[in-house]
């Protein structure tokens, strides 16, 4: 069974990686890509020429990994999982086409985004397309309940965007804030994508709540640990961009920890930079310093694995299998990326 | 029974308007309005505040009207024609928030827009959300008839935004083109919601597409006649700004009729005011005399007169009824507004 390994201690066993996931899940993954494929065309070419474009991108694909994992787990054999991973993977889509246009982003996974290559216009209404398709592969596939438990997650999600955009470029937002924030934008679908396994399987309310719990807390963690690695010295050396967020004056739980626990010079510092917006060339690494001397990093990544820990014990009830373990490997996976 | 009056003949009848509709409706709107306030409650303020902006502006809930309308002349005497109608009003709304942004406008009936007001970025997610909790209102329901019908019509209208994006600033945009981006970004919310009328009283599948046809073609005749109301002598007299999609550069069938029967120097007066977009203070005026010269105003009309005919005819298997009676005026009302 994976142990957490501490941030600085020696390895208690090989980096978790995603590849077990992957491959339990690969053949079902082949159909749900051919799915998507089939399902982003329209008589309109821009169409599935700028959806082709976010989805080639590619990205983990964890979300739809985690239904068809979940459905596994709880022992289905039937053919629903791959239109419901479809659907999970279009509306996470939807919300990275809008997600892009809001931050102003220019890149996606390291490549152009849509938004820079084709204009926020397209990338708005082909976002609201694979919406729609997302609901009318759930309506073709006939459960209310599922269809219930999206539409939910996807309310939540444009609430938690909302609440991200009132809180940007605010110091003082305060770490429940940032919580709330990313329990929404984040962690619902995560938590939606999960408990769909157990709802195709027909499996009692327990294990649709612990999937969900398991979901929820693997959610929050992953967007931990991401928030992490826009300001870690071991997402620079694998070649990645650091300091997105810092540009663009996002409040997440390294700035507000290195601002609570900073002193008043300090958060003039951080008031310049990600408030007032005014940065100069140095001050991605003064800030980068900053988050050293306070722990604020370290002290994330110890929030994520509090959430990690969460998630694993949600999947208690579930007994010992090959299945499982996996899934509890995603938790390591999604925090020892961090360093 | 209405008749259709000619544009410029003696009047038949009195001017056809939309108070028997509303007068039909009154009481279920009522509590649409009350439920629509109801349902985009978010303890994100900024969320009721804006979607309550562009509900509030009003117009004239033509769509979610229909819905109401329509049920009623299926004899429907149940409760769930109000949830639905919310939902389509939803949809609606959700599409008119991306649309401003997607078009930079300014006003929405005649107040500033959402996206002037706080921007675009909250209006996309508010967007989002709204269409969201229109999923949700229709999952409540529990018909994945309705949910199959309003998923689809999602996914057109987004469809038939996409396809308007293309075609803007393209004076050889075709009569049959242009009229793609019409049935799809307007006339398909008007079928589905006409169509969620005989759904709920569970009539027979050819009412149901009576419905709809008459949904569809009404919509076409609507979107017709909003595109020549933009240029048009009574709008302006009304008080109401005109030239809106002209400085917007939309290509609309006024302005085609005009481009395809005007001369070489008229195609470069096209070209360089609603495709290079080089305009200047006369050139509104210049369009609206090139109009009046083509007859491309009237005509438009003739050709909107032709789908409301269409409309009309659709509901032609309905035994006469005052809720046919009203819904037969829809048709004249949303003709007649253009003089």
């Amino acid at each position: 069974m994976a142990v957490i390994v501490s941030l600085d201690g020696e390895r208690a066993k090989p980096r978790a990686s995603l590849e077990p996931l992957s491959a339990l899940v690969a053949d079902d993954m082949l159909r749900v890509n051919a799915l998507i494929v089939q399902k982003m065309h329209s008589p309109v070419a821009l169409i599935p020429q700028l959806a082709g474009h976010i989805v080639a991108a590619g990205g983990k694909r964890l979300r739809p990994m985690l239904t068809l994992a979940a459905s596994k787990l709880c022992g289905y054999s039937g053919e629903r999982h791959v239109a419901l991973s479809a659907a999970v993977e279009f509306i996470h889509t939807a919300t990275l086409l809008h997600d892009d246009v809001v931050d102003d982003s220019a890149l996606r996974r390291g490549q152009s985004s849509a938004n820079a290559l084709w204009g926020n216009k397209p990338s708005v209404l082909v976002g609201d397309f694979l919406f729609s398709r997302a609901f009318e592969l759930m309506v073709a596939d006939g459960s209310l309940a599922v269809l219930g438990i999206l539409s939910h997650a996807s309310a939540v999600i444009a609430e938690g965007e909302v609440l991200q955009l009132v809180t940007s470029n605010d110091t003082t937002t305060s770490e429940n804030a940032y919580l709330d924030v990313i329990k929404s934008k984040t962690a619902q679908l995560f938590a939606a994508a999960a408990r769909i396994g157990a709802v195709v399987a027909n499996r009692p309310k327990a294990e649709e709540e612990a999937l969900e719990g398991y979901g929820l807390n693997l959610g929050i963690a992953f967007q931990l640990i991401d928030d992490v690695l826009d300001y870690s010295a071991r997402q620079a050396e694998l070649g990645k961009t650091i300091g997105d967020d810092f540009r663009e004056g996002k409040i997440t739980l390294p700035v507000i920890l290195a601002f609570r626990r900073g002193n008043d010079e300090e958060r003039q510092f951080w008031k310049r930079t990600v408030e007032t917006m005014e940065q100069k060339d140095a001050d991605l690494a003064r800030a980068i310093e900053l988050m050293a001397r306070h722990g604020s990093l370290r002290d994330t990544v110890e929030r994520a694995r509090h959430y990690g820990a969460i998630a694993r014990d949600a999947l208690g009830i579930f007994p010992e299998s090959a299945e499982k373990r996996i899934l509890l490997d995603v938790v390591d996976f999604c925090i020892e990326r961090a360093y």
